[in-house]
């Protein structure tokens, strides 16, 4: 199995995260521990750019950063040269604390506050989508005050529905973000009236896909809408944000295409797209998340004990659970794991990885098969490098947990472990 | 729809709570806010207390902090003179600072490692579950180090599941939590010989229950599991603690009972198996948490704007979300809601109520009944008093909400908003 998690190896019998015994990590910093390889980060990100470099009309990879928004992963992007995408002032402070150009992020939101988008073109921040109207009013009441030309570009809703959970859908009609083409147009016109800077179109139709075809689909559509656009607002608008969504491996079952297919099939679409339509090739965004941090991340438990109960179900117990890790109880995620003090031992029993919180739904994994574990085992799950940290709650008021990075320097705590004394630090 | 909300109520077309208006306190103390209004806080805590004070056993009522662990909350509770369960060390730090008396708090958790054992110990913790064998080990081998003596008490799985969402259902056998019977007996047998103070029984069978027959049927079961227990080790394991699960109205469809005919149902049935059995009459112990805290709560937004989409879906986006209350991402949880500046409008417009999250899953309602809302409204729902702050996350790196305490005094602010600075404060 370890082969299919990259960066992930096998040394006397234990796990190696980035060339580092996951064991001794475990031992150095504490468990639950969040442990981010940076070797397969950078990679994650330059497959991304460098599938994009050969396109002539240019382009940018901007690392979606709700996947996990952290300083120094932040830092780690900026030094790869690729933009971010935030989607709060939180985000936003983080991508510009870790050194990011902010010329090079794109503010996000469905419901940005004009105090926010105040916020963001005080900054100087490059691009903003417009998700809604009322962003282009805000920003056009702004513009007086904050004299730098943000880039708009329009979210629209294809109508391109990619198969994935319900919960993580986006791109139909009925979504929350965007609007329809035929909204968008006569607002590109109204924001260039107002002297905003209308760059191009953004969409996003999904999130954990596998296909190729709707993003073929909805990249094929997004060059007609950028057509439309251009014949009203002028070929300025010569950006198109194709936005993320790329599916990565959780289990074995996954099998993901490689980044730079998704960025080919795309290429390849706008391509012919510009030719059969005669335009310029537009310059091409994409956004990236899950498919940049998501296999950097791992993260390491203590087993407490197992329990098999009375009617034969059997538990591992760990020392985190859906505070660190809330996907299975959203989304019924699944993860792989390993023992990794003993990880070349048979995987012999259908278990189920269970947290310490008091509450039933409190699962990671559900009948995974693992070795016979036991008390103080150290308990690895792969793929937690996105929607993990950045989604976890102090749920039972247990501390947020730390983050090592692994893989180019030695360990280097780059989250520190928050003390149960700070939980209380906002109680008056 | 206010009169079945208790503290809600109607003047000049403004939403008041506990007496206060609405629209001062988000004007106040900004948006999202989470309030309490202390008196119906107070009034659940004495409903339950004083249902179970005719009770000739005698016994106590536990609030499960887990459902809102906020240090002034756990004061309140003090005050009211009930005791406290908490999960983790960070709720036991909690109880403490809110005064708790350690002798009136009960430690639970599937998974309790020695360190928070240990810490229970020192800080003189009055109660413990104990969930597994482990628990019993631990304890044995603590005891030496930590000579006082905690009672305990054994979680017990009675087989019997209540009609409630999976997620929250405890009690069968596939349990994470507790042992079957014939599991108990022996450790209870085993932790007298190692001089532990075996104390009694535990059981919780779910959560939102609205039937009072499971909680019968239970505590029958139990009452024969206590007197196999009690013929085994002694009478002096006296103490049956029938947990909680009560519960609550969220939306106009629940019709919960009363606490007191929940407390005076299971009263009736442990009478009455007393004297069947045999037995003098157990202590008595419940846990209420959502019962206490839920309807003492509700939440406060600003309506960032409405949308209506092309397939005729309307979305009144508020600048909060699943980040203050995940409980429709997680449970597919419904809430009714109002317009706090506008309260008697005529409700004519179906809408889901959405947050300012990037995320498709940022529901708080799906599909409600709201007056045509604006730009600038303040919405409010309901009963977000248990599991909305406890489980809220910091997800787009969005800050902590603040919560202010109403009802009995002027508006006081109990947990202060936290700031976008301190969001990245365990950032390396």
């Amino acid at each position: 199995m370890l082969q299919n998690f990259p960066g992930m190896e096998e040394k006397n019998g234990e796990l190696m995260i980035g060339g580092v015994s996951a064991v001794s990590l475990a031992e150095q910093f504490g468990t639950p521990l969040y442990v981010v390889n940076e070797t397969v980060l950078r990679k994650n990100m330059r497959d991304f750019a460098s599938a994009l470099s050969s396109y002539e009309g240019g382009g940018r990879i901007f690392y979606a950063s709700k996947a996990l928004s952290v300083k120094r992963i932040l830092k780690i992007a900026a030094e790869e040269n690729i933009g971010a995408d935030v989607v709060s002032e939180g985000e936003l402070r983080t991508a510009l604390a870790g050194g990011m150009n902010p010329e090079n992020i794109m503010y996000h939101g469905n419901n940005k506050s004009e105090k926010e988008l105040a916020f963001a073109l005080s900054q100087g921040v490059g691009y903003t989508a417009v998700d809604r109207p009322e962003d282009v009013y805000r920003l056009a009441a702004l513009s007086k005050e904050y004299p730098h030309k943000i880039k708009l570009l329009f979210r629209i809703v294809p109508g391109i529905e990619a198969h994935t959970h319900d919960y993580i859908r986006t791109g139909s009609f009925d979504s929350k973000f965007g609007m329809p083409i035929e909204e968008a147009l006569p607002l590109m016109q109204y924001a260039k009236a107002q002297g905003l800077c209308v760059a191009g179109l953004h969409c996003h139709i999904g999130s954990q896909i596998f296909e190729t075809e709707p993003f073929r689909d909805a990249a094929k559509l997004m060059m007609q809408f950028l057509k439309e656009a251009q014949a009203l607002v002028g070929e300025d608008a010569c950006i198109l944000n194709l936005g993320g969504g790329f599916g990565i491996r959780y289990t074995e079952e996954d099998s993901p295409l490689p980044p730079a297919d998704f960025i080919q099939n795309a290429v390849r679409v706008v391509t012919e797209a510009a030719k059969e339509l005669k335009m310029k090739k537009p310059m091409l965004f994409f956004e990236p998340g899950r498919a940049i941090a998501g296999t950097a991340g791992s993260t390491l438990y203590t087993v407490g004990g197992v329990k098999k109960t009375k009617v034969g179900k059997t538990y591992v117990f760990i020392d985190g659970g859906m505070t660190d890790n809330p996907r299975h109880a959203l989304y019924d995620a699944q993860y792989e794991a390993v023992i990794a003090n003993r990880v070349s031992d048979e995987a012999t029993q259908k278990v189920t990885i269970a947290g310490r919180l008091c509450e039933s739904g409190d699962v990671i994994s559900e009948g995974i098969l693992l070795p016979p574990a036991k008390e103080g085992d150290i308990l690895a799950t792969f793929s937690t490098g996105a929607y993990c940290f950045s989604m976890a709650s102090r749920y039972n008021r247990v501390p947020g947990a730390a983050m090592v990075l692994v893989g180019e320097e030695a360990p280097r705590l780059i989250v520190r472990r928050q003390t149960a004394e700070e939980l209380l630090s906002l109680d008056l």
